[in-house]
């Protein structure tokens, strides 16, 4: 199933293509491969790598994010890699398909790690992840993390715990070794997958403010405190509606959304954001992964009483064939009983439970409501009590 | 695929059968296959089939719905069917293992005719529904009520429209001949599938008021007027939030939901049941087909002024393996941009939205909200922009 990478990069090439070909169309001017070198905002100028000057009356920064490569020596060598652009996926590609790569270190655990599991597995290829924790994808919560684990042995792949990586050297049976705390490993390829940063060097030399999160601070409207300026994406702050605080959520949907809205009041129209509830997924082999809101030690920090319940239910009516068995998280503020976040894992009905929960977050619903949500019910989607239902009665009679 | 009679019988048989354990244990009486004949709410006295009176402080009407046949010569007949009670579930399984079923009619193209086409059909029985209208599933929107028949005709199940059944008599070359307005057909076995009434003749005869719907008038705690006197299900009226008018949606979640509430008050707790929107669905052969909230028809009759908008989408990310288009129509109000109801058909997906859009409903949100919503995003199990995104969209820019 070598699926992600290749339709990624053909759908991004035909994305590409229209895009220059719409732009050409309604007469705006597209360069690609230009470096910019500075931002005078004084002058309104854009310095380009060649030299050359541009003027400008308004400027959005689009810069999104840098994949994070640790500091560790042997990391510029040939098959030691990060997914983050276009050109990086098309390098993996490329070296999957000409060297004879027959295992694969993936270098941490989160949700990029575990898509790229997916695909190098999937390509026949023996696949390690290397993680710092003692499970996958810390977002979740270690029950579900846990069925992620299980889900990567199921799949063959292998899954090494409490790993500092030291250095990347020559290999002697494949073409590199990973030195680390643990001993040392050879593979044919590294992919390094342990986070990315805010790219804002070119707004820190401008002298914007960045937030705590170290991404561009924004208002609703996308503007930065410098006129005329804006920022949008994965560089830029988005606010929180559940802990009601600025942050960075470098994430696809939210970078979309921001464009829009940035361009729309650069058009002038009258546009704000109204916010994100941190919803997020992600597939690896066959189980779905979701969450949405906070967990409870973002809840604590934000001010709120968390308290939880994890059940596990069934993804449509019990006595269904294709049924599949689902863990649902739910998180609620003792105080008020709002709820503050949701988990989900399963084969199937994972994500639908945490949008249907990030429609209530978006909301401000309460447990209460949560209980007596009117969701469709019919045995062959669904069960009459929804997990969601369930969850919520469990942890109502818990607050 | 015959799985849905024979599940629903097994599930059914053990959940009576741990029901009965579990009241035996709480020492509570149950009486089954006991026909009440009347309730006199004066002397607090019910009258069973037998003579015997039972006196009552507390009395919870749970009477359902009624299957409606239609008044037609020959309905008597063995091989005429409704499908409403578990005893009906029994004897319409039981003709079909014993008797040489070769050919059904389902008269009716209401959800439960569809459900039903999938399980006869999915037995290798040749199969025909008999509607009234020109399309199946009136609930739904002409554009989804085409895509329900083009399913039912892809799984080679006949669908005859404009039909008025006359009577049902003896067959030739099967069991049965039914007469209707467009001739003479024949088959082994009949399902009349076309409606159900509310179970309301013992309420009736004790002075309890119906509803316009014809159903029990209950408040938000499901009291009757008269003092001790519960009304839970399919028999009573419930609370719709988006019409803000009491009706009647006879659905087995909603009777659960109700029978809970009433427990609850009647055990000396208070609970209030919050109403409905009116989600559900159902699944015919491969597809899913969904719904929320008003149509255009009621939304204009409870005083909005309703806009609509359909889209074609996909479940997941475009490009992804196992992507399935996925039909949305979302309605809102022009005056206030707030969202009236929601419908979804496809082969994945469709009751995943309607349950957000459910969601939605119950908390009022606006179309301008619907297109901000925070969804989770990735490709292999949505887009960046969520069908719901581009509808609202859409919509917004229409209103």
């Amino acid at each position: 199933m070598p699926y992600y990478i290749g339709d990624v990069i053909k759908e991004e090439k035909q994305l590409v293509a229209r895009t220059q070909e719409q732009f050409r169309e309604s007469g705006v001017a597209v360069r690609i491969d230009t470096r910019v070198e500075e931002i005078d905002p004084k002058s309104r100028q854009v310095r380009l790598a060649g030299g050359e000057s541009v003027p400008y009356d308004i400027l959005v920064l689009a810069t999104g994010t840098k994949a994070l490569m640790p500091g560790i020596p042997g990391v510029e060598r040939e098959g030691v890699f990060v997914l983050k652009t276009l050109p990086d996926a098309r390098r993996i590609k490329a070296w999957v398909r000409d060297v004879p790569c027959r295992k694969a270190i993936i270098v941490g655990s989160g949700f990029i790690g575990m898509e790229m599991c997916d695909v190098i597995r999937g390509l026949g290829i023996e696949t390690q992840v290397f993680s710092r924790g003692p499970l996958p994808v810390n977002r979740w919560d270690p029950e579900f993390s846990q069925m992620v684990l299980d889900e990567l042995t199921r799949h063959g792949v292998g899954f090494v715990t409490g790993v500092d990586a030291k250095a990347v050297e020559e290999g002697k049976t494949h073409r590199l070794r990973l030195v680390t705390n643990r001993g040392e490993d050879e593979a044919d390829m590294i992919l390094m997958a342990v986070g990315v940063r805010p790219g804002t060097e070119l707004a820190g030399r401008m002298g914007l403010p960045l937030g705590k999160s170290g991404a561009i601070r924004v208002d609703f409207s996308q503007r930065t405190p410098l006129e005329g300026v804006y920022a949008v994406g994965d560089c830029a702050e988005s606010f929180h509606r559940v802990s009601k605080s600025w942050g960075n959520i470098p994430l696809g949907d939210i970078a979309n959304k921001q464009g829009r809205i940035a361009g729309r009041n650069i058009g002038g129209g009258n546009a704000i954001f109204p916010g994100v509830v941190g919803s997020q997924c992600f597939k690896v082999f066959d189980l779905e992964v979701a969450a949405t809101g906070l967990d409870e030690r973002e809840a604590a920090q934000s001010g709120f009483h968390p308290a939880s319940m994890l059940i596990w239910g069934h993804s449509i009516g019990s006595s269904m064939p294709g049924n599949r068995k689902l863990g649902l998280k739910l998180i609620a503020d003792r105080a008020t009983g709002r709820l503050l976040g949701g988990q989900a894992v399963g084969e199937a009905g994972a994500v639908s439970r945490i949008n249907t929960l990030a429609c209530a977050l978006w909301s401000d619903l309460t447990i209460d409501e949560l209980v007596w949500l009117d969701l469709a019910y019919a045995p062959p989607v669904a069960s009459a009590w929804d997990p969601i239902h369930i969850a919520a009665q469990a942890l109502r009679r818990k607050i």
